[in-house]
């Protein structure tokens, strides 16, 4: 997995002074890498009955979509606030940089849908402990949480069921 | 295509008053429609030679990173201020409801790249023109713009290249 960690660009002081941002658009816009990632990832779902993949707005909604696409699933949006636009259910949570809600439809799933939630990146785990928590109580059975990468000294997989969480790349 | 047309669902009155919203979600979460329109999109582009597929934030995400994955290409993203860590050219419009602004990372393309910008609906096509705007002034070739639904009353093809607009869906 070298190779696609190297091509993961840092920008210093992104979005703040201090903090390193893992920027995932030069391994996305690589379509060699980019596909290598898809199918890594996915692979470790195969047989495994995924109906629906969760994409979290916005960087959320590729890997969520092009997970779908190969395993052969629907894809479900979770979105920032005033987005969707049919019933939802909220759900507010603090951020690493401050504080957030997320929205998914109420007629998301079916009873006992099973379902992975991806992301780009597994930092604090704010985010992802929201949006596990929307979709459980819509009645969805979560498989895993897909990430492309952790960043392993924040810490995230501790605010999630640790059986739960598979990141394709670390970063200590 | 009726059966793609008729699961994409009508909310009234969003996001204001008089509007009859295009809500694509119940079709993104249907496997089976998901799949076929992924499909019948990547079909028309087989042997062009794209190497990246353009999604344009947010909702254009999820046919831009599916279709790039089908064609066996890159994606690149268009984003909301602020997001793109790196540097950036932007692009302000009028939209339907407002005015907005658009991003690419200026390092994105190298001349000459072929393209397919996706979104996931052309109303008034303000957006995707600048989309247009930006990826062409960045150097790559719009082979097309690739869209899963139009809504023809709003007349946005004429805002674009005509015979650079392809449509799935047509919604009079």
């Amino acid at each position: 997995m070298e190779d696609l960690k190297t091509i993961i660009r840092d920008i210093p002081d992104f979005p703040q002074k201090g903090v390193v941002f893992k920027d995932i658009t030069t391994l996305l816009s690589d379509a060699k890498s980019y596909h290598r990632m898809v199918d890594l990832i996915a692979h470790r779902y195969f047989g495994q009955k995924i109906e629906q993949v969760v994409g979290v707005e916005a960087r959320g909604f590729v890997l969520g979509a092009a997970l779908a696409y190969k395993l052969g699933a629907g894809v479900t949006l979770v979105r920032k606030p005033g987005k969707l636009p049919y019933k939802t259910r909220k759900k507010s949570y603090e951020l690493e940089y401050g504080q957030d809600t997320l929205e998914i439809h109420e007629d998301a799933f079916d009873k006992g849908t099973r379902v992975i939630i991806a992301d780009d990146l597994l930092a604090t785990g704010g985010t992802m402990a929201a949006v596990y928590d929307l979709v459980t109580e819509l009645g969805a059975e979560v498989v895993e949480c897909a990430f492309l990468a952790e960043l392993n000294f924040l810490k995230g997989r501790q605010r999630l069921p640790d059986n739960k969480v598979y990141s394709l790349l670390q970063f200590d």
